[in-house]
């Protein structure tokens, strides 16, 4: 049967509160039917997501009756079901939807939730479930596939579409690029990769060496960044995502503007160039590695600025520079291209 | 009931094999009645892990009747459990003993020990199970708590019993200091801490975090260091808790001789001056911290060599360094007591 998804984004249908909602909406259109938030007066998804065009936020689970899969659009910190989205959830299985969640917390877990899908005969698939536990070998790694990694100022600064982007960039000029995904939304979209922030830590370089070793029959793997080396909460998760992938290029991402943390108001960020020169002397303990681009998010600043912006960070950085939503990733993927030719 | 400990380390009773079991004979022995391994005679602990005087090592359960707990006694890299000791394991259960293990493959998971235990009346302790699941906060830290974390070369140089010594060090000098265990064996020897490796990695600098909230009222935490900074496997670990602890001081801790990463022997080790800078640099980006000294362990080298060793380090590094094995832990502690008095 035809996936037809509607994506669950009760009370929080903003660019910045549901991020996974935003980035299926953008990748995966041809499967859905629309988003659901009760809390919110019948519309279309743009005026709320800033995409998604005439796709319908509809109000109620009997306003599209088609649907057959409930996708949790949000991730939240910390990775709990919030209380409201609970009935919406338990009243979709009830109908016998599938429902996909990339939340810490398991609806397989949970009792009400497994005893509802028994009954109604849906399946509850959690994303970020796994259970890795191979710790990495460092062995076996092709040198005929390029890895690109992105990697970033902080949480939330484009690192998976700036990798989605460049893959797919790459595959338009013939070259076979793979994108590996390694959070919730990214496997949402690709349809496989590995949770890394879910996985036991003495587990997580080696989860992400499985990944590369079963892709690299391809030309380019492009594999999405997480968190920071400097983020309070999820360092560890980015230094063994770094290890794990072994990257011969990244591709810093960062937006203007932001001054402090995601979710740590407290914490200044480091400048860029200090952070720049850590994920170089971090990578390269592992594996030889350089930064071969830049990704700008610019999207709270007016267009002059970011255009001076990317000047200064081309002329500064000596490297391309762009915002892959404002204009594309077309440096980015030629910086690719001029790396397969060295 | 008092406890009766009887360590199991069936086939790998070596001080590089057992090293649980090492720790746990050098600072629990009040609780143990013996070693059991049924592949070697019937001899003393000394002779076959370097401590533990006397205490026997047996090749039967029925040789010590009195043990009312088997301790698993190893750590190997993966963690789950060798298949030499399964039926041991399995025969301690239906005697009533309680056991207690480290390893990753969690025994109360297991359906055979589980049934048994629950016939037999007795309990299974997975000392790495935990349920982790608040990201870091960095908030409300003492500043009248003094930190000090081991860090080092890589696995197995002598973090954990740095910090032991280093604590008990303090205490014999009056100041109010505790051992933070961040790993099974520290555990096992403390009583309480958080198996950090086993964390979920979202979480790890959070479940540190939460140690060091719950124990800042004593006036120095020495917090055990893991792995290191550039091991293939573990560097997620490490850099999760180096930014969970925010240590104020650090130790650095290394072996003489050790050339090769512990369980990847391909992968050359960078030189401790270049690990030292990395390390700096990465605590740094938390909280202002510096080395206060260094941890030499000098067993696979010659009492000149290891003085020859200590001499130069001191002099590059103007660092006081010592090996606690060879010699006392006393330099170490006197670099925090001056730290106190700053």
């Amino acid at each position: 049967m035809a996936r037809k998804v509607l994506i669950l984004t009760e009370g929080l249908s903003s660019p910045n509160t549901a991020k996974s909602a935003c980035s299926v909406i953008r990748y995966r259109r041809d499967e859905l039917v629309g988003v659901l938030d009760t809390t919110v007066p019948p519309q279309t998804c743009q005026g709320l997501f800033e995409v998604g065009g005439d796709l319908p936020v509809v109000n109620s689970l009997d306003a599209l009756p088609e649907a057959n899969v409930l996708l949790i659009g949000i991730a939240p910190t910390g990775g709990s079901l919030p209380a409201a989205m609970r009935e919406l959830v338990l009243a979709a299985i009830k109908r016998g939807m599938d429902v996909e969640s990339g939340l810490h917390e398991f609806f397989n877990d949970d009792a009400q939730f497994a005893a509802a899908a028994k009954a109604s005969g849906s399946t509850l698939r959690d994303l970020r479930r796994n259970n890795e536990r191979d710790v990495a070998k460092r062995q076996n790694i092709s040198t005929n596939c390029l890895r690109i990694h992105t990697v970033g100022h902080d949480c939330s600064v484009g690192k998976m579409v700036v990798a989605i982007e460049v893959a797919r960039g790459l595959a338009r000029r013939r070259v076979d690029a793979k994108f590996i995904a390694t959070g919730q939304t990214g496997i949402m979209v690709e349809g496989d990769g590995c949770p890394v922030d879910a996985v036991v830590a003495d587990f997580i370089s080696g989860a992400v060496e499985k990944q590369i070793l079963a892709h690299q029959h391809h030309e380019v793997l492009v594999i999405e960044g997480q968190g920071s080396l400097t983020h309070p909460c999820y360092s560890a998760v980015t230094l063994g995502l770094l290890h794990g992938c072994l990257p011969d290029g990244l591709i810093y991402c960062y937006e203007m503007g932001r001054k402090t943390a995601k979710g740590a108001d407290h914490i200044e960020l480091p400048t860029i160039e200090s952070q720049r020169e850590l994920y170089l002397a971090m990578a390269n303990t592992a594996h030889p590695c350089r930064f071969i681009g830049v990704a700008i998010s610019s999207r709270c600043v007016e267009e002059s600025a970011y255009l001076a912006e990317r000047d200064r960070i081309e002329s500064e950085w000596k490297l391309p520079a762009c915002d892959v939503f404002r204009e594309n990733a077309e440096p980015l993927v030629n910086a690719v291209l001029e790396m397969l030719k060295d």
